[in-house]
């Protein structure tokens, strides 16, 4: 057990990124892909369509945060790339309706790292924990009780009609949560997702998922310095927080 | 086991009122008002105090209805009525700041009724369970941690911006669970709290607790032929659910 950092000695509760942090997106899109190809006898590339869907995330949000598109859901999001690759691999007309909603459902079924349940389960002994995602309540929801996510709350980007990094988010949650942001830690794999939610007042957890992107991503030993803690993982953040 | 009716074949999450229905507010309130008292030294009739501390919880959030107060989270109406009713016995002084704080939080430390935990722990395996109740967030978290509640989901009334029984509530439910409102069951042991979910398009389920006013209520007999199901407690209501 380390020493708690003195500027953690006040925190209350833990908000949580969650796709990338808590839950590994890629292998869980690409093995409900494998199984459903398998069974339409399509030849597709499920590691690269995961990565492209994934990919499509970014450019979606930003359309909703620049008024391009109004509030709009991650579900409908997700579906509206779903469908544009699928046109663009010339494989539409192999899935039914069924099919491309129970697909645009694998967000919901996601599988989580190996530490995520243990690591959460003794956090919670001693903190508040809240997801603190850009997924809609609903995907959250059944994110949670798919995969057995202990969550004492659930919080979305879908309450503050504001998609992460805005500003917007981070106040909700120290709103609902009824803390000062000082006494929030928000844990994520994503450095921008932590310097945002730092120059919102959060103290600030950096939990290393090297394989989120993959077994051969581009390596980023780069950790900004103003993060409160650097972990390896949920045991380790446990672990450093004394739980 | 009951057969299900087929009204409610379509369930997918139930949501549920909590003070009263889940938490037994008034013998929470005298026990921990009886413990204060003692350390104080006072003379106070908790029972009572309890009655009229609950009392003033409807017409204050009438006042946010009216639009008289802007939207207050219940934490702070309860503290309003807290602050009058000690001025009112003249045992204001005999409280410090901190013991206030203290008094009012016994809203986040309520105990469930005896079959509530183990009646949800039930119902969670076979639908999503969302809190619905006019408590403010930090207030159902608190809750539910310190109780075990097993809820897949906090929802409040803060969400919405508004108070029970208004539309906005049961609608904002709907929405952020994403199931139409025939998919989703009310449980209440409130009948005006059912006819206003009704009124939306939820299914509804009356829990009678007749203890929620202490041991010698007025009796109420009737039920509104409205409703679903009447059920005795959570046990009853996980058998006629077929859980």
């Amino acid at each position: 057990m380390s020493q708690l950092p003195a500027a953690l000695g006040d925190v209350k509760a833990l908000t949580f990124d969650v796709f990338g942090t808590v839950v590994d997106w890629r292998s869980s899109v690409i093995r409900e892909g494998e199984a459903l190809g398998a069974r339409l006898g399509l030849d597709v590339d499920w590691a690269a369509f995961a990565d492209a869907w994934r990919g499509g995330y970014a450019p979606a949000m930003d359309r909703v945060r620049q008024g391009e598109l109004p509030w709009t859901r991650l579900d409908d999001l997700h579906r509206m790339t779903l469908d544009r690759l699928l046109g663009d691999l010339s494989i539409d007309e192999a899935f039914t309706e069924k099919d491309k909603t129970h697909l645009n459902g694998v967000w919901h079924r996601l599988t989580p790292w190996p530490d995520s349940v243990a690591g959460l389960t003794r956090l919670r002994q001693h903190f508040v924990l809240a997801t603190l995602s850009n997924g809609n309540m609903s995907l959250l929801v059944n994110m949670a009780k798919h995969a057995s996510l202990p969550w004492d709350c659930v919080l979305s980007a879908e309450l503050a009609g504001h998609y992460k990094r805005d500003a917007e988010v981070y106040r909700m949650a120290a709103r609902l949560l009824d803390q000062p942001p000082e006494r929030i830690l928000m844990v994520a794999a994503h450095q921008d997702d932590l310097q945002a939610a730092h120059r919102e007042g959060y103290r600030t957890a950096f939990v290393r998922r090297p394989l989120e992107h993959g077994p051969d991503p581009t390596p980023n030993h780069y950790v900004d310095p103003c993060f409160d803690l650097v972990a390896d993982d949920f045991h380790d953040l446990a672990d450093q927080l004394s739980c």
